[in-house]
This record gives C-alpha cells, structure tokens and sequence, in this order.
C-alpha cells in the first residue's frame, strides 16, 4: 500500500546451542525487517523436526509453550513478504520434507528466475506441489537426484537454479548454509560459544551475542554438524553481483553487509549527495528512519543544521479504517506528522533513500508546505529507480517505477518540490566503496544473469513480456 | 517493565459530525502514546448510546464491522494505561451509566487524589461499584445529587473532586468537556467542518484535519449541542499548575501543548542544557525517540556534530521471550541497537529526556562502551526526578526513583557514565517558556494540592505514608 | 427458533468442599438444559471472590486453567437462558457487589414480576445499574438496607420481591440459598462428604455423587458456614404454587422435583392420556427426547406397540446454513429425521409433550406422512397452553399460543393430524400426585400472584397490556 | 476414551447444482456421526478449486462467509475420524493436487492395507509426502500414471490399492466416485432436481431432499460431468464383502445402506436376539441411543415391557473436567443416568450393539445396580467382537478386546451381569437379510483380502505381527 519496496526474506539458523528455538525466535525477530508477513522455525532434537509457522509478525506467531515444545539443539527460522496472490498460509517457510529416511527443512531468501520451467519439468515427471513457492522446487529437485549422498543430492539441486538464493537446511544431524554463485543476497555466519550461527544480517547475531565471523562467500556451502563446520563448493566460480539496494535501503542500519557498515554508506551517500546536489535551504531534515544516516552526512558536508521536521508515529499499525468522507494524504500521515513550528518560513531539504512511483513524495512535499515550509528541496541518495527486480526485491512493474519513464524535471514537478536531485550511479559506488562487484540493475537495467521471458512478463503483466 | 514513566490516559471526542466513530478512532490513535493497555469508544446516534472497549492497541480493538456498528454523530474515545492491578478488562473506558433518563458516558484523563475518601462515602450510602477506578465515583456523584438539570448534577459532581481531571462525557444529545482549576493535564478544542472536537493534544486533532481553536480553560466546562457551544464555570477559580513533565516527556514532538510547541521546547531544553552542561566530546547522540529533539539543540549550541549512534527497532513488539541463558540487557537491545563502526574510539555526549531507576541509562552507556565509544558523557534534558506523582503519571514508589536518595555524581557512578549533567529546573521553566504555572512537584516535591496521606501510602506502599 | 418453552435458569452451589468449582462446574454442566445461552461461576477461597463468567456452553465457557484459577471450597454457578434483546454479556451471572466490607455473589432463577417498580425507585435515587437484569435490583435493595447484619440486610431486599426467585448467593464465608414463599421454582439441598450442595435439580447432585436430602421449603432461607446449616425464615408463609410445567418438559426425565420422580410423572401422563383420548393406530411414537416417557406409558396403557418412527440427530449444532433454495423444514429435520421403512402404511400415534405455536408440530406430521405413514394421531400429554408465563419461563405472547385463540379441532387441522387429544388439566394434576399446590397458570390463567400491567404489556408488545 | 468402536470417515458430492458448498455442507452434516475430528469441503466453480478445511465438527469449522467463498456448482466434502497420532492438521480432507494441467481433489473413506508399501515405493522414487494418510499415496499413483487422459490415470492408481475405499474425487468439471471391489464401505448414488449427489449415506440424500437412486457398485467407478453419468469398471469383479459392522453399529438408523433399512435390521437383531437368548426380566431398557432399536425388538419378540432406564444427556460436551477427587465412572455418568424410581427392585434386561474392552458395559451394570435394579441381564445385537479391523474401523489391538480371549461365562463376571448372551454370527446375518456378501472379520477372523504383516503389527504394536 505504501510506496516502499520491499525485501522478500530473511533467514537465521543456529546448530548445537540449548535453547535453538529461542535464538532462533531473536533471529528471526531481529531480521523482522525483511518480512513481516509469515514467520517459521523448524527444530531438531537430534532425531525428530518440529515446526511451528504462521502469518504474522514473529512475536505474534510465537509464545513460550510454542517455542518449548520446539526441542533441540538446531533449528533454522525464517520471516517472509510475499505479493498478495501468494500469501497463502501454506506458503510459509520453512518448507520441510519427511521422508523414510529422514527429513529435510528448507528457508530461502532470494527468488529464482527459472522457477517455471523446474516446475513444469517436475510437475510432467509426476512430482505433486502443495505450495506456491519456487523453494518447493528445491525440495523435489533433491528427492529426485540419484545419488545416495544427501550432500551430493543438495549439489545436483542447487546446481539446476538461477537466480538468487541464500539458503538455511535442516536436517535431524545438519544444518546446511548455501549461496548463490553471484552473492545477491547477504548471508554470513557467527560463532556464539561453542555453536555456529548463520543469519541474514549481523544484527540478528548482536541481539543473540554471537561473534561475527565473516559472509558465506558467493557459491559455497557449509556443512555444520557435530564434527564441526565445513565448507565445500558445489557451485562453479562466478563474478560477484552483491545487491547494492540491501545498503541503500533494505538492511538494517545497525548491520554489516557484504564486509560494510549500512550505517556508514548511507551516511556517506548523503555526503556525495551534498557534493553532487547542493541546496539553497535553512535546514537538513530527514524522512525518517529511513533517510536519517543520508541526511545526517548531508548537513556534515553541506554546512545546514540538521533537525526533525517530520515524526515517524510509533503506534502505525498494521490496518487503519479510513473514513469515507476521506482525509488526504491518511496513510502517510498516520505514518509521519510535520512539526509546524520548526518548518514555518523555512527553506527545507528533504533527504529520502529512494523514490519508487512518487506518491508518497508527493504526499511528503505537501505536508511540508502545509506545515509552512517556503520552499521544499528533495535529495535522493540513490540514483532514479528505473528497472523492477526479479532476484529477491518486491517491485512494482516498470510502468509503475515514475523514473522509468520520466526526466529529474518531471519527478520534481510531479512531486512538487522546488529541487529534485539523485545521488549519482557512481557515487553510490563509491560511498558503498567498490567500483564493481554489485548487481545494480534497478538503476541501470544490466542484470549479472539473464532473466526469462516468463518472470518479466510476471511482472509486467503482458504476455510476450518485452518491456525491453 | 523498561524503565519509564507513563502517561495514564489521553481523551478524544467529537460533536455533530459524520462517522464520528472512525474519527475518534483516529483521534485515539494519535493519542496511542498516552495509553496502550485498552482503548474504548462510545458513539451516540441521538437516542442510543453503543460502546465497545476492549484491552489492547487501538488498531487490535477495532475493526471496520465494530466501528461500523457505532452509529451516531457524536462519539468521546480514552486510551488508557494502568498499574498491574487496575487492568482488569471492567475498568476499561469511556464507563456507561444508563438509567430511565437516559445515558450517560464519561471518559477521563488525570487522577483523584480523595478517591478513597468518596468511595467509601458512596458506599456507606449504598452505591455499588462495579470497576476499580476512580472515576467510577464521578459517575455515583452525578447519580445521587438532588439537582434535576444534568449540567447542575455535573457541577455538584466535579466541585467534590479533588486531584487532576480533563474530562469527557457524552449523553444522546450532548457531548461535555471540564478541566481541573489547577489545568493539570491537558485538554483542547478544535473545529473540523461544522463540528466540535475535543482532544488530549492537538496531535489528534491534526490527525483527522481539524483546526485547533484553544485550550479548554483551567476550571472551565463547555457544553456541545445541536445550539453549538457554550462554556461554563462551575469550579472556583485556582492558581493555574500545568503539568511540565507533559512537555519534558509525554506529549507528542509534533502537539502544540498549553500552547506552545513541544518540539520547540524540547530544542531549547537541549541548548540550555549544553550551556549549563557543555560535555567533552567528539559527538551528540541522542537515546531516540524521546532525547531526539533535545539532542539537536544540545548539539546546535555547542557546536558538536549531531549523530545517530544508537538504532531505534521498528519491531519491537509488546512482548519477547527472554531465553533462560540470559541474554545481557536483551529488554534494551531489543529496543536500541548501538552503531560500532561510528561510536569506536570516540567519545560521546548521549542525550536523554530523564532517568528513573537508572537501570536502562546504565544499560545504555555500557552498550555504548562495548560498541566501542571511549568516553560516555550523559546528559539529561529535565531536573532529578525526585518526587513520586499523584496526579495523573504513573512513577514508581520515591525508594525507586534512584534521583531521591543519590546526588549526581553518585547517579553518574551507578549508570558508569563518565559524566552526567542535569539541566536545571529554572532552565528548564525558561525553556518551557514561563517562570510560574507549573506542576513541578516531581522534580521539586512541591504538590499544587495536598497529597492526602492514603495515596502516598498507596505509592509507598507503607501504612503511615510518612515518606517526606 | 424452535418451537419450544424455554426455562430461564439453573443454579448450583456448595460450601466447604475441595475443588468446589470443579464440582460447581459438573453440576451446572448437569444443568445446562435449563440455560445454554450463559455460564458463570464464583468461588470463594474464604477471602477473595473469583469469578468467570461467559456466553456459551458450560463446557466451552470453562477450561481447566480457568478451573484452577476459581479457588477455594465454596462456589456458585448459572446457566442461563435469555430473550434475545436481553443476551448482552454484562447480563450473565452471578453477579457481584464488592464492596469495601466484603463481596456478595448472587445467581437467580426465576424472573420478578415487579422489576420494573423497584428498578425505577433504585434509580430516582441514585442507584446506577450495570446490567438489564431483575436480578441487579437484589444487589441494591441488599446494598441500601439500613440494617448492618447480613442475613438481615438481604431479608430486607427479598421481603420487596415479587414473583419467582431460587436464589443462591456467595459471601467470602458463607453460602445463602432463598427460596420464593410459592416455591415456584425448585431448590434442592444435598450433601456430599462433610459439605453441602444446592441445586436447582437433583440431576446435578447425582452427577457429583451427593445425596438428596430435601426441598429448600418455599419462603425459607438457608445460610450455610463454616458453623454447618441453619434454616430462616425471612418471608411470610403462603399457599404453594408450584410450576408444573417443570414436571412436563423442563426438568430432566431423571430429577426428583418436588419431592417426585419427573419420569414417573411423565408416563403416568402418558398412561391417563391413553385412557383419556385412544387412538386408532398401529404403533406408538414418541417425539424424542421429550415425548418418551410419555410415550410409552401411553403404549402401556393403550396395548399398542412402542416404537422409534422418530431419530434424534446427536449433531444438531447451534447453528447452521440454509440453502437460499430452501430446503422445507430444514430445521426440524435437523434434529429428527423419520424411519420410513417402519412408518410405510401405518396409523401411527405421535405423543409429544406439549404444543407451542402448533409450527413443528405440523412439520412433525407432514414428514410422517411423507414417510409413507397412513394416519396420524397426535397425542400432547398436557393441556393446551393458554397463558403465557411471567414467572421464569419464556413463553411467546398470548397472541402466538395457537390454543389461545382455537380449539382443539382447529389446531389439528392446522397441523394436519387426523386427530389430535390433549390430557386434560385435572388428569395432569393427578399424574403430578395432587389435586392442589400447583402453578398451572399456563393452562388456566389463574396466576398465583397479582401480574402488574407492565409485566403483561412487556409479553404482550401493547401498551395497555389489558389482554385478559 | 470411551469404549467404542469408531468409523473412519464419510463423504459427499453434489455436481451441477446451484450452492453445492450449502449442501456439501448439509450432507456431511448428516454424517457426522462417521467423523468427528476434522471437516472439510472443496468447490469447484468450473475452473478453480477452492477448499476448507479445519480440525472440528462440521457446524464450527463452517460458517456464512467461508461457505459463500466456496464458490461453484460442484463441490466434495469430508469428516473424518483419525487415531491419535494422525490428528495433525495437515491430514484433514479433502486432500487437494494442485498441477499445471488442472487441479485434483480427493476424498476418502476406508483404509488401504497396502499403505506402507506403497508410500516406500513412491517415496523412493523421489515423491514428497505432505501428510500421513493414505489417501496422499492415491494422488501420488495418479501423478505418475504414464497415461495421459484422467480416467485412465485413475484407473492406474486404484488398481494398485488393496484395501477399503470409497472415494470421492472432483476436477474443474468433473465429479467421480470409486469404490473398492469388495464393496467393504458403503458409497451411495441421489438425485436432486437435475444434480447428481453421491453420499457414504442415504440419510445425507434425505437431509438436502435428494432421491436415493441406488449403490455405487462394488469396482464401479461413476463419473459425472456435464453430459451426464457414466458407469466404467476399472477395477476387476470380485465377491462383495459388506461391513456388516456398520448395520450393527456404525449407520444411522434412519439410513438405507446396502439396499436395507438399518433401523428394521437391528430391530430383527433384538427379536432373533430374544429367541436366542431370553432373560427372566420385568423390563427391557436399551443403552440408548445405539441399543434402542434392538431393545424395542428384544422387548416385542420377549413379550416384555420396554421402558427407558437409563437418560442419554444432551450437553455431552466434548471434553469435560474432572475433579482429582475422582468421581465413579464420570465419563459414563456425563453421558447416561439412570431413572431410579423406575428399576428399583426390578429384574432388568439391558439391550446394547456391541461389547468392546466391556469397561463401559461393567460401568453400566454398577450405575442400573446403585439405582435399585435387582438383577441386571446383558443382551448384545451382535456376536462377541473378537478381532481388529483394517479395513476402515478403528479398533483397539486384539488382545484389549475383551471377547478375544474371553468366554462369554468370563465377560458376564467381568462386567458384573447376572447374565450376558450374544446374538450369534448366523442370528445376525439373517437379520441382515442373506447369508453371504459380508464382511465379519470383526466376529469371525475371515477377512476378505489378505492382511499385510505391516498393517497387524500396526494394531498390535508387535515387531512380527504374528498374532494370529
């Protein structure tokens, strides 16, 4: 409903520490963030996996007699966002698979561009799917392989996927960590006595006091059991393709990501964005939370007081009831209040990480002016957001991306501010601190793996799927 | 549980206007703050009062079909907070009496400190009780006085009150607004279309797009009806004393309270605070939300470089299962994360709006140390809480306040600061733009009312109340 | 819905018994078919009242947490039936008054035909009421008694009661059961152990093994403690009257009411109605459940073959889905269902206890027909039902009572039966064991106390309420 | 808990007829009694499946919007009964199969003997299982199926199952029903108006006024769409092999099942009973409602009275609290009582279907003794129950079952009677209507297909299984 994108997932897992469960819980409830609409935990006593999932935030989903009656010393834990058509209970992860010889559960954060054609192929060869998910293909995949190795059998399957996956496994005796070839989704590991961890983010590692140790590099798989860690590469090299919208917006501040502080390179986006668009303004605020790093390295470098011309309302809620007679802007306004006394007369600019159709800038700059702000100057410490995601990021479709087909000029008029201005491609780069190595599609539309006709076309809504 | 004080109640209600439900939901929800343990609205249709109340958010207690269900024009809604003991579902407001004349529904925000006194008066005489609450006795005072006029009944009723009230009532045909002499706690009028609203703060009423008018007078009640507006006197003129702890911490940044801004006044505490307190160091952090504003005008006058050092969650939920291997400090880190890679080696003046107990400061400052900050130099934008209040916040008990028994460098020794400073009380005035008007008793233990010896024994918990 | 009276009330309570609300909990349970709309229990710990009470079955309504949490050795419950303006939750009983020298419980079977006047006395002098029930005014004529004993107090309060009330009440030390001078409702006293049991019907002292031991006299008052039982006398003496309608449908088949055996007075009904009215049949068939005792006095007696034409369903639910393509009778059909393969050709005698509104009824014969039976001979083993009742049961007024208004061979038209007899009012009188001491007013309209034009006009809808 | 046999599950479709959901939701209402644990209901619109199912009765897991949500003119519904460990949610029905080409739903009453084989089979193959019923493997079969057109596939997957089954299955267009070759559950074939409804029960065809038209035959697979009917036989001819257990027990009396009344069958029972086995009584009495017909049999061929002893309670409740104070026999008295007044010193033949472990029946000799009966006589409709079921009727192991390894001399003792007498084997197929066709493994050990060692040591909890 917002105007916001929106990460898919988020994972954590933790092998042969008491209490799994409950970590798990702080995990998961740390990386809340990446997924507010389902929350999951298998555990596993050593020989039997229990479970519990269900919609809903994770200290909803969870209460103590659940989180006691997931036994074990193991377990993985997962949150999830899904579009509207699959948010179907039974999607909830983690997926597992019971079989003779055991069982298997499964959390994914990332989305795979081959999806239908492993569906189809699985589906003609007689496999039956009781869910949605792409994951589920994954579970299939691994039950048909020949080989008599589970290890092996995760290999042959991960090796049929495209696209992007960080993936936590559970078995009675295991607990497997895999990332894709090209690294586009975070995972990293930890250590928390004498037990591993595995995580989306750190911070789900600081809440539970686990020592960082360092990312799961792009292709490897770790194998955690009672011998200890092991790391194995079933997946070929590739070139790096690290999500560079996890540091501009996803993440949690607080996080190291991909061996950076989000903190740190947002602040720094912001100090570019002074360089590269300068304001005529009295004042630097932020859209809260989200733009505060940028904006407090946009008053550094700019030499502008830094202050709170909007409050972010702690008590939004999930739902609201909107009178008919209709009050404007209701939605942003329960999320965000302008403090009047601040901004009258003022010249103010606005620093925001990203605009995605425009909608709630718009909403921003009204309330603003309302407020009594003179003159309103929007700073973006991202570049235009121009091409939809098809590896782990909720997007709208390119249509409904204004930077797609609109100028800096226009965005500016359509929102209504007195000045619009990006962050530049290469400043963004350089505050995240690399040249290369990121996907950075989105911005500029060169994706690190092709993308079938079928997912966009899943996007855009059309048939032939040509937006190109 | 954490460390704070809280507000007991906030209040919200309309005349005269289309769903006047869905707007005083709204209105009770931008008032969240003041109260998160029940929430209840009562609608009146002309001839019927409906009701429902329940514990819980505003957002979880209703729904578009009980909304719906509220029928009328006019509506007063209460979010309410109460000590463990009250929160027993019956005490749950706006209280209904119903009678053969008719209704008649009050909702109130304060405390009275003869409670005990009148209640067992009406019960000598016969009244049962049917809550804990204080304000069920109001409800008895109106019912048994021999006036027949229900604004004659009112005036009898409030004239035996002593203590804080801003309160609201509503019949079929009237909606009804009194404030205490003293102004206690807040209450304002505004105008949204033809129709009168009633609110806690002007948060609520910018909310639903109404135009604040002024507050309601120390002593005054104003009577809404079809023939529009009238304001009464039926309480005897006092010596106005506006709660200031209101500005220091309760009321929202964005309200205009006793007619100034909070925000503003929060700013200026922080920059009287850094000339009464300069600290030596390399940054300004403040503990967000509340040491927010404070904060900037901490670092405005002193010319440090203004930083978010700690994290605010989102997620924070109302409740966590704490694993039995505790996890250090996990209340407070579930809330506020640290950034290391900024606080590392420097140090830093963190700014908060009070301490309590002192337990969360110190958990605070040695999250901060272990993030890696050198020096931690705290600083508070109110007096010592010295002083339990009676008349409307819930403090602990004077043993618990840590501000009571301790000196500042003894505070500073127990919360490991390297430094603590506290803006001083007349700083404080000046900054809330006034030297006189004020309820201060909690930072100068000086009551606008006497205390009668029951409710302090009811903090103290000891028989004879002799704590001063 | 269903075409049926409906008995308002059941109570039950013990005093000094281990596990007291385990046992109060069974022994409404064994009641329930006297109240399914509500259920409540409080218990006494001899120094706090507990209490839960809720909409719903006794076995939904309570769990065993819930159980555990109702301490003590003293308890009383309720089940309740109530018409549907009347069904609020705040309605369901018992009651409490706590006040600040103790707490009173109190549950009520029965129903004041001067409600009304001494709840409009109550309130012109300041008495707020919670609830819309008869029962609350108890509470306050107890409350503003000016005697400062108890038992007094509560003397006081019933001597101002007119109409039918079994009364039981709860105190942190003592247990009070009262009795209205007509003994229009039952109460029993029993024994199990050391402790002693109240209760609407003997049902529910077998059910927890006590032993009967007698009546509660109409007009006596017992107060039982830790002192054992005395027995009062607070209302006058009057001439019995008690309902027989509880003989014919309300009461358990396997109760003593009154001193009698409820199922033995039902087939003697049957057997005097066999003598009364023959039949020209081939079998005899009861409508289940409440017809079968009856039934098969009247095969005894009449030499005819027993016979179940008739199935109860044991699944009916409380509620269910009609087609919008209506299925005729689907209500009646879910509750019985015919056995065609035993009714085909036959002359078939359908005995049934009583006839409301003559709508099942007539549903009952046309789905006799339908299976295949030749003739059907319709057999009520009491009079026809003329009054409505204003003394505990729910009747419809007198204007929906087919017998009001038509005559024995109208009313088989109607439902279509090829005869139709009725037991005549002395035959009834002498299967209950007594030519007087009854309450027949349904039958006869002779109300064993003055019925103030307000309880008529209630029944009625009519203002003047002049109907006789 | 109680001692009773229990039918596994019933079904019922309706295809082509305006609210299917309504009457699916009917039909599975009148056979509740085969299923109590879990409901279930999925529509079809034409071209999508909708489903909902839930863990309890049919009128709490269904309500107003969920049923108007089920949209379509098709639809299949399910109640099922499961052991303990088979309640998991996940194992309700219909089970549904969700794939490119369409989507298949499922159905099932009845139990295959060859599950475990199949399930090893599939799952080596690389087949994920979802559940742990049976009925998963049929689903699996039909994916697999190298054929292409449905029916066929159909046919593949049924000729592997040994077992019991009446199934149920329903695509986008088409409705089928299958049964297993011995024709060991019922499955029966209604009209209503111009829908086919296929149902476990005549009594689901009467409910919603459907035409009972015939059988499903044994090995008859009927496929409905909207050209009509069609008969096919993919399943070779066998001899048909009956449950005689559901005329004896399981089948509503109102129903016709196997082209016979249940109700005139178990009232032959008791008269072939009475010859077999009279009894020096004064009364005959059923254990209602289950004995009731027999009882009524047993008292005409007898020449004795019939007359209810013993009360069956309406408010059973599902569950029930029971004091640690323990109550003889709670379970029993919850649910039957006893008319004292009636039996006191009278000779009494009780009339019951069945004896299981004969706790029950023991309890119930000591309940009619403590109500005054001088003798008790126990009279069973059915031969002694000696050996478990496999083919759809929970059972206990053969060693609790009382008649396995007890005379009829030692089970007299056991449940206290002054006498006990079975009806014989051939007494009950005579009233059955015929000599052979039945399945009575239960009495005789023969059962109609041969039993895999995996399925006995199931039900005896022994490694070999070697029971017999």
């Amino acid at each position: 409903m917002l105007d916001q994108l929106r990460e898919h997932c988020g994972v954590f897992g933790v092998f042969g520490a008491p209490e799994a469960a409950n970590l798990t819980y702080l995990g998961i409830h740390a990386l809340q963030h990446r997924g507010q609409e389902s929350a999951g935990i298998v555990a596993s006593d050593g020989t039997l996996l229990r479970d519990h999932c269900a919609a809903g935030l994770v200290a909803d989903v969870f209460d103590k007699p659940i989180l006691a009656s997931l036994k074990g010393e193991s377990a993985i834990g997962h949150v999830r966002y899904s579009t509207a058509g699959g948010s179907h209970p039974r999607n909830a992860q983690p997926l597992i698979a019971r079989g003779a010889e055991g069982s298997l559960a499964i959390a994914h954060n990332g989305n795979l561009v081959n999806a239908a054609q492993l569906r189809a192929r699985l589906e003609k060869a007689g496999s039956l799917f009781q869910t949605d998910t792409d994951t589920e293909s994954i579970l299939h995949l691994i039950a048909r392989s020949p080989n008599s190795d589970l290890l092996e059998r995760i290999g042959d399957a991960v090796r049929q996927l495209q696209g992007s996956f960080s993936l936590l496994m559970l078995t009675e005796k295991m607990l497997i960590g895999v990332r894709d070839p090209l690294g586009l989704r975070p995972l990293v590991l930890g250590r928390v006595n004498e037990s591993y961890a595995l995580a989306s983010e750190t911070c789900a590692l600081d809440l539970i006091e686990a020592e960082y140790l360092r990312e799961i590099e792009p292709g490897e798989m770790v194998v955690i059991d009672q011998h200890g860690l092991r790391s194995l590469r079933p997946l070929g090299p590739a070139r790096p393709a690290r999500c560079i919208f996890e540091l501009v917006y996803f993440a949690r501040p607080d996080s190291l990501l991909f061996g950076r502080s989000v903190y740190q390179v947002r602040k720094e986006s912001g100090r570019r964005l002074a360089k590269e668009h300068p304001a005529p303004a009295d004042l630097v605020i932020p859209v809260p939370d989200s733009g505060s790093p940028a904006a407090v390295g946009y008053a550094e470098a700019s030499g502008l007081p830094f202050d709170f011309g909007l409050i972010r309302g702690h008590y939004m809620g999930r739902t609201f009831i909107e009178p008919q007679h209709s009050i404007r802007h209701l939605g942003v306004k329960l999320k965000l209040s302008a403090v009047a006394p601040l901004l009258r007369g003022k010249r103010v600019a606005v620093v925001d990480d990203s605009i995605v159709r425009g909608t709630t800038s718009r909403k921003l700059v009204t309330m603003l002016r309302a407020a009594g702000a003179r003159e309103v100057h929007l700073r973006i410490s991202s570049p235009p957001t121009t091409w939809p995601c098809y590896l782990g990021i909720d997007t709208p479709t390119r249509e409904e991306l204004i930077a797609s087909a609109h100028g800096v000029e226009e965005i500016a008029r359509f929102v209504t501010a007195d000045s619009l201005g990006y962050l530049s491609l290469d400043g963004l780069r350089q505050a995240a601190g690399g040249e290369s190595g990121w996907c950075d599609a989105c911005f500029s539309g060169r994706y690190p793996i092709e993308i079938p006709p079928s997912s966009e076309s899943l996007r855009t809504g059309r048939e032939d799927g040509s937006e190109s």
